[in-house]
């Protein structure tokens, strides 16, 4: 019942199949020209190609969300639902807990502990006639036509569909799509190193680990291969490579010296890091960090990575070392995509702000109506005066919460619907305030700076 | 302390790199020549490649098991670890609770809750300086020379070991390797369905499943192709198949109506079977399964695939039955790896037997010393003048207990060396009393059938 009046509301809104969709993409290959997508969207079927077109008046407005992580997850958790329809596009279709990560490529939590499903969060994506979840990328926006595209993501899925281009209609648009693990440029990162930001990241690691521990068993095996293979490199010295770098020698420690009692000695953990470990905590808490590591066994290394080979990696002072896992968490930066997204951006300083939407205080992108931009993708402009955040989920989810006061708010005040809002009193602007920053070390030790700094 | 004396002992016993390993390749190539086997494990190093090398008269005697399924976990958990050194080679890890995988598709039991890590089922293997599991496929056996080959897995794993040789000696070596499951030569059933068989079968069935659910929901897909994604096809109505099918539909009617309602008119199940459902049932039993499956929406279908495509599968009668996830369950047969093996083997009669490793009443290889075979890789010999038993896990840990029980017992009587077993009484016969037979179909309801039949 449900989803043949669903049909009807697509077909509706003009919903096509895909002949008409190539012969629109025939004619208008550019997804950012304009005069293309108003063609499109003013085509005489009403759109001319597959999508939720426009919302009427008497319908609810629709938000669409890029993004599962903290900020998108926060927003649509709160978002108004009785004046909203919530369409959330994204590559997954769940939030991941990303500070307890590191502990389930060790077994001390479950994957599934670390995962919660959006439409658990928001129920209304998989229950409400309006309001969707689609597994797809944004390719574009049209900010004049109030459209995205979308393609979608099926994972090089044989026998999963063909992937599928659409287009959605917005009235309020948010960026929540979340920066990009940065390599640097280095090369062999991406093909070599594993990140540690999605859970099939930590499925990588924990397969590889166990991998390699048994295949070190196998008799006839030199020394150094054993080490090779039992070798745990991480580079980055920032919470995530830390904490994953405490998780690892709490596994040895506990886990590997039993189960893997032939192997034991082979196995070691080493965290590279170009300058100190934990910057962005007090000194004294750096300075604990790393003796309780060293305690723990992990080998403390200042350097720089200059390559990375399938099994090995070279320093820049020239120094090989050999690895069986290497797990990369240097930071992250702005996505491709939302590099080439025409807003203007957050003023760069340093190579982790570089590129990101810019936003001004209420986490509006200025230069257009009706779309918004949090988390790790967006920073302050320039104008605002202040000073762009860190990419912390501390900043993202507080943001996703501001901003669904204030678009519900705004559709409280008649402001739903596109274009409609320039005459709503949107309330005051966003503060951060900041509560303090964690990461444990292992051996259930941990550090807390609440130096406490209000940004904003 | 215990690695480097286990390092000492594998070089006391012989072992070489891989430089020794391919010379002594490069002279012999054929894994079953004797003459090479007999050079090879005489050659003045003793060995002359890597790998473990007989055991000496005061230490423990070796017993090999090749196979972690519930034969061969079974008779390790059983072993006299006092008198016996246990070394494990097999393809997994850890043994597979078979009848509760098909949960584990539909997020009705956690993966992990169907696997059990060898190494908890046998401690030995990772903590006993003479017992073992290698990550490794057994490759070619040597009878005279009590060694077989071996060759570790790597699963397409990049940046791991390359594939690896080595040889261990036995004392006693069992196979407990299983059977494959059969696709009956029809083209098309490995390169697109999955199986049921393994923990990651479990989880790519899931996987697709929801990968479709998602997919399903994009704007503008035709209902034809919602149908085809949605459409789950189950081959083979043995108790696995129907298990599957009713395991299915409980989640249609449980968690699709509620977490993906704008597609839930759309999913469906089909179960396809040659002959009868569950034909190893009484009629009434197999009756009362049909009626309960067709009642929660399991479409039944008689008849017999011709072909498997992409996206599509065809009958013999020329009907095409398009399909998102397909799932295949027509039982098992010999593996290419045990019809490869010079010995004889158990009667042919029906496909699921023939090829099977021969055993006499004492589940031993009758033409060889201190060779045995249980579980689904074994049948017994014509002149036994006893049936082959059926492929199941009532059959092998049954046979992994009495095996144990003889070993044990021949260990006791001075007999766990090669070649010294055989003025040992190994007591009394093999005996199969089964049981009985169990299946669910779905909402909780189940079959149990208690004809007992005492074969053997």
């Amino acid at each position: 019942m449900v989803a043949s009046s669903l049909l009807r509301s697509l077909t509706r809104r003009g919903c096509a199949g895909p002949a008409a969709f190539s012969r629109y993409y025939r004619h208008h290959q550019h997804p950012f020209s304009t005069a293309a997508s108003a063609a499109g969207a003013q085509s005489e079927a009403g759109w001319g190609f597959p999508g939720l077109g426009p919302t009427a008046k008497g319908e609810k407005a629709r938000v669409v969300v890029l993004g599962t992580g903290w900020a998108g997850s926060r927003l649509m958790k709160d978002l108004d639902t009785g004046g909203y329809d919530v369409v959330c596009a994204a590559p997954r279709n769940h939030m991941v807990f990303t500070p307890l990560l590191a502990s389930t490529c060790v077994g001390t939590l479950e994957f599934r502990s670390v995962a919660e499903p959006l439409a658990r969060i928001q129920p209304a994506v998989s229950k409400s006639p309006g309001s969707h979840f689609f597994l797809a990328r944004c390719t574009g926006v049209d900010p004049d036509a109030h459209t995205i595209d979308c393609e979608t993501v099926t994972d090089g899925q044989k026998d999963a569909l063909e992937p599928w281009k659409f287009k959605v209609a917005y009235d309020k648009l948010v960026f929540a799509c979340g920066a990009e693990a940065s390599t640097f440029g280095i090369h062999g990162v991406a093909d070599n190193a594993v990140f540690l930001r999605e859970v099939h990241h930590a499925q990588e690691i924990r397969r590889r680990l166990l991998l390699n521990l048994m295949l070190s068993e196998v008799p006839g095996i030199s020394e150094e291969e054993k080490r090779k293979l039992l070798h745990c490199v991480v580079v980055g010295g920032g919470p995530t490579g830390v904490e994953f770098s405490g998780e690892l020698s709490d596994f040895i420690i506990r886990d590997v010296k039993q189960r893997y009692s032939h192997v034991k000695d082979y196995i070691h953990v080493t965290l590279i890091e170009a300058n100190e470990i934990l910057s962005s905590f007090d000194v004294r808490l750096r300075q604990y960090a790393a003796k309780q590591l060293v305690k723990s066994g992990v080998r403390l290394v200042r350097g720089i990575v200059k390559d990375v080979q399938p099994n090995k990696l070279i320093l820049d002072n020239g120094e090989e070392v050999p690895y069986g896992v290497l797990v990369w968490s240097t930071g992250v930066g702005a996505s491709s995509f939302v590099k080439s997204l025409p807003f203007p951006k957050s003023p760069g300083g340093s190579f982790f702000n570089d590129g990101r939407i810019g936003v001004d205080e209420w986490l509006r992108v200025p230069s257009v109506q009706d779309v918004y931009a949090i988390g790790d993708c967006s920073g302050f402009l320039e104008s605002t005066g202040k000073e762009v955040l860190p990419a912390l989920a501390q900043v993202a989810e507080r943001q996703g919460k501001y901003l669904a006061q204030l678009l519900n708010h705004v559709m409280k005040a008649g402001g739903g619907h596109a274009t409609s809002a320039a005459e709503v009193d949107i309330g005051p602007p966003f503060v951060y305030k900041h509560l303090g920053s964690m990461a444990t070390v292992g051996r259930y030790k941990a550090l807390v700076d609440l130096r406490q700094s209000k940004v904003g």
